[in-house]
């Protein structure tokens, strides 16, 4: 057990060091060198015990997820990320769960080169906020306002993987460690949007589920999608824990939490999105069309309407 | 009651517009203009219900505290404030608790031309997380760590009232509302601080009140301080409520919340910083000097030594 001055000794000890952080850890604000002539991507989100995270989730898996979920915004906005800050609300200052909870967090901090700047700890139920900031060249941020009729949809790696692991926890039947990898080590498609922002004409991550993030892509658009639920990309892992395919296509269209990139792209760029595919190691598929009007209407891959049995993931109406 | 999504659209008809907000609240992140030339100044603070604010606060004054107490951050290191983000955790999306949440957000950010820019609504108990982010000149940053030894010390406006009524509010007695408005509306001295870059050596705020806060300040510059508590400025509302001297003392030299501004300043800047407190309407006084060593000694009036009752405010040790 420590105060508050040793707790942030301890984070402060294993930071990422940057050559354009002037001032980190340990004043009454960071002083940082914004990228000369570039953007400022800023993105924010809480995650909070029994809401988006499970009660027995291990501490070094919240680490990772905190920022995990937060680079997932800036690879949503073909952002390269630089630095962040750190809110910890803690029942009590466990020196041993902060431990684990940093190896997690640096874990995806250190390979992606993210500078954590500052923040506070602080005593209260267990909540972690984390603000990333990012960089892209000015006019070439993928946003959501930019599908144009005619576009693809695309999606990045598989669907439903997530949503299947927090089924199996909330059922309390067989879980699998691969599902459950993907629920607590969600892995932001960083290099994949980074390498679309000239190519791709919008992009979301999928949080709250592909139909529901879809859906405000193409509200802001002024766009209607088409989907194919039969094209969803479903993981060997999701195909061998859940025989039934119906059940499959509600996971993969309506889950959250996969973190996977929802793009839109002109047909013509299809043999360059091939080759960023390849070069990222992360695999795509193409699943839908961007149409006139408004809405995303989801079909079987014999055209057939389908609904899906549950809506998308609303932190409110849980 | 509302789903998340009407949540942010009630929010972000609200927030100040900025020419250099390119992309505000709605997309996966914001997009900024970072200011030609200038350097980032970013801090992050959390409050927590029954930690950081009594469990009666009003929502207007939760909102306007917890920008408050991040735009003293940028206040103590001398930066403009340009932008902010919100996570807000509640235990039910009340859109009449929002909407007053927002009065007192908006009350404070308006004057202050700081923009919303992003964040999330999400579900837990009642906390609210703000990301500030502002501009200094390189190299004009009133750090902790520039303190000299010769310096005066020197404090803003008045130190204790909230304390006072955080001790009033615990008791349960008496109550007064300007020490209670003090605690539940901090005002973050930005003028001031942006006025002071070029004549003070070191800043900090008093958030864990005034000995603890000169010591974090002491420390990161490697001197020591000597405060004369007699020369510890009190409201008239703090004498008025609080009889005994000693009570005083204690509240002024140790009471979190006051959010006033500490900082240090060769001898030879007196007359530019009394000129600074009457520009900016905030008074401003000397309370010690900045000697070699460490530590700090709190003495009274007569030379005596002079120890505090009660340990500065550790957001753990409460």
């Amino acid at each position: 057990m420590a105060g508050e001055f040793s707790l942030i000794d301890r984070i402060r000890a294993r930071v990422v060091r940057r050559g354009d952080v002037v001032l980190g850890i340990g004043d009454d604000a960071a002083l940082l060198t914004p990228e000369a002539g570039g953007q400022l991507v800023v993105a924010m989100d809480t995650l909070n015990v029994g809401v988006h995270f499970p009660g027995d989730t291990a501490a070094a898996d919240i680490g990772w997820k905190a920022l995990a979920v937060n680079l997932s915004d800036l690879a949503a906005m073909g952002a390269r990320p630089a630095w962040c800050t750190l809110s910890l609300s803690l029942p009590t200052p466990d020196t041993e769960w902060i431990d684990a909870f940093l190896d997690g967090f640096d874990a995806l901090a250190r390979p992606h080169a993210v500078a954590l700047v500052g923040g506070d700890t602080t005593r209260g139920p267990l909540s972690v906020c984390v603000a990333v900031h990012g960089f892209v060249a000015p006019g070439h941020a993928l946003r959501r306002d930019g599908a144009q009729v005619g576009d693809d949809v695309w999606v990045s790696g598989s669907l439903g993987d997530a949503a299947a692991a927090l089924a199996q926890w909330t059922q309390g039947g067989a879980r699998d460690t691969e599902l459950r990898r993907r629920l607590d080590r969600p892995d932001p498609r960083l290099a994949l949007g980074q390498a679309l922002v000239t190519h791709a004409h919008a992009a979301i991550d999928v949080s709250d589920g592909l139909l529901a993030d879809l859906g405000h892509l193409c509200r802001a658009s002024g766009v209607a999608a088409q989907v194919d639920v039969d094209a969803l990309p479903a993981s060997a892992a999701l195909r061998r824990a859940i025989a039934d395919p119906g059940q499959h296509r509600t996971l993969q269209a309506t889950g959250g939490d996969d973190y996977e990139l929802c793009f839109t792209a002109p047909q013509h760029a299809r043999a360059a999105i091939a080759a960023i595919a390849r070069a990222s190691g992360i695999p795509v598929t193409r699943v839908g069309c961007i149409v006139a009007g408004d809405g995303v209407v989801a079909r079987t891959g014999d055209g057939a309407a389908w609904t899906p049995a549950r809506a998308g993931w609303d932190h409110f109406a849980g």
